[in-house]
């Protein structure tokens, strides 16, 4: 690295399985998909280089498309830079683009909004098959049911009954959430989660939250008693991780990408003024 | 085990995930989906019991439904014992059902077809998320193309050319295909092959040869010239095990699974009459 500034910002998408991870960020035990990247990074450009992912993933936690920044003097053209990070690191990684960006460009402030799907696989028989990616339940509350009780997370509300202890204290638990939608994509009965952050295991926590609410009378009742209780023991379990995948994040000033299916995209006007910057890429 | 006749034959549908096992048969070393069963059953039983298969599927294939079939004086009832059996094998293989059957039912004689599709990723770029249960290849040739290649092959023929060896020498290497057809269902490239039997890596043989046939001037003669050679070498290489899986068995006397599209199930009365058992389940 020289003195002078970075000349670029570079953007990597990435796919990952999180079933061998500790989740994104770099930590000093444990295999992240942050420490693969940069490790990868340093010896295809050969220097250490430091990157920003989107947001953090917990432990087993897939993406399908991850996004990261980072800041270089190198001037390796993209697309070699691609397939040579792609051949660099392990099968559970793979890059799906790299691009140059402004440089104001910063994967995490940039950040609008996220989607993340849960899987769940209605079945009482083991499926092998289809054992990871999703959690097997032996049965599900009719959709109904459950689309009542997602219903009162829609909006800006003090998340801190699903916040599992692990966030940070003291830092503000509020949080926006675009959408809750429950859907069935064959084999997987679907909940899918648009917002502009998350607290620890919050999508999980969600996830279990609407299971439990839907088995009683009252599910829209329900969940709204939690959030109200602002009191974690109040929620329903963290669903496994192994269900979950980051699906896309919709970044400042940008379409989101083409495979967010449009009930899914909420409008960018609607996001707080925060989470957009004015000097993000164009 | 007593001495006098086993009263009642039981058959059981599997599901198992071929990565970890060295195919369906018991052999001396390497673990096998058949070894596996009959641990299990001798475990939920109290004795040994021998099972027989539909077929063999070579190491690392996988199966959405194998059936398997074994006789018994045991008089547990087939849904508790389907639940045991669940609740003993690994995570690899799953139970779909147990059933009491005619007692002349034997599923390799009375398979009268089987399905086995053959799954193809096209991306030139690493898919985590995707890395299990097919064929990741950078391109492919056009459908039509691969259409053409895969015609020839409808019918009775002698299959020399696509058995490799580790196949019976002496034995007939003639079969019949119903269906060898080139689709896509999302995210894949699919070929689907039904026939009265196969021989050893005959469906990963086609497939590579599909491949290797479509990127010539006249695919339906390229793959003609291979049928004729009766001679290994003129064949492709064969796909890898991962991308395959045995999707379902047609039962002499049965109606074929309800799952088997339209399109793949063949007339039962167009069977060879030798796979065709008449004191068969009912």
């Amino acid at each position: 690295m020289t003195d002078a500034a970075p000349a670029r910002t570079l953007r990597i998408r990435l796919e990952f399985d999180g079933r061998g991870f500790e989740g994104w960020q770099r930590q000093a035990e444990g295999r992240t998909v942050q420490a693969e990247l940069e490790g990868a990074l340093a010896r295809v450009l050969g220097s250490p280089h430091t990157v920003v992912g989107s947001g953090r993933t917990d432990a087993g936690v897939h993406a399908l498309d991850m996004v990261a920044s980072f800041r270089t003097d190198h001037t390796m053209a993209v697309a070699e830079l691609g397939r040579a990070l792609d051949a660099v690191l392990p099968d559970d990684i793979g890059v799906h683009a790299v691009e140059d960006v402004a440089p104001s460009f910063h994967a995490q402030r940039d950040a609008v909004w996220k989607w993340y799907r849960y899987r769940l696989l209605v079945s009482r028989r083991k499926r092998p098959l289809l054992r990871h990616g999703a959690w097997r339940v032996p049965r599900l509350p009719p959709l109904a049911a459950l689309e009542a009780a997602a219903a009162p997370l829609v909006g800006t509300h003090d998340f801190r009954s699903f916040a599992n202890t692990g966030s940070s204290p003291g830092a503000s638990t509020v949080r926006t959430l675009y959408h809750v939608q429950v859907g069935h994509t064959a084999p997987y009965t679907t909940v899918d989660v648009v917002g502009d952050g998350f607290l620890y295991k919050m999508v999980r926590t969600i996830v279990g939250t609407l299971i439990a609410a839907a088995e009683g009378p009252d599910p829209a009742a329900a969940v709204r008693d939690v959030l109200a209780a602002l009191d974690r023991t109040q929620a329903g379990r963290a669903a496994p991780a192994d269900g979950l995948c980051l699906m896309a994040v919709a970044l400042s000033g940008e379409s989101a990408p083409a495979w967010v299916p449009s009930a899914l995209r909420p409008r960018l006007e609607s996001a707080p003024p925060t989470a957009r910057t004015p000097g993000g890429t164009s």
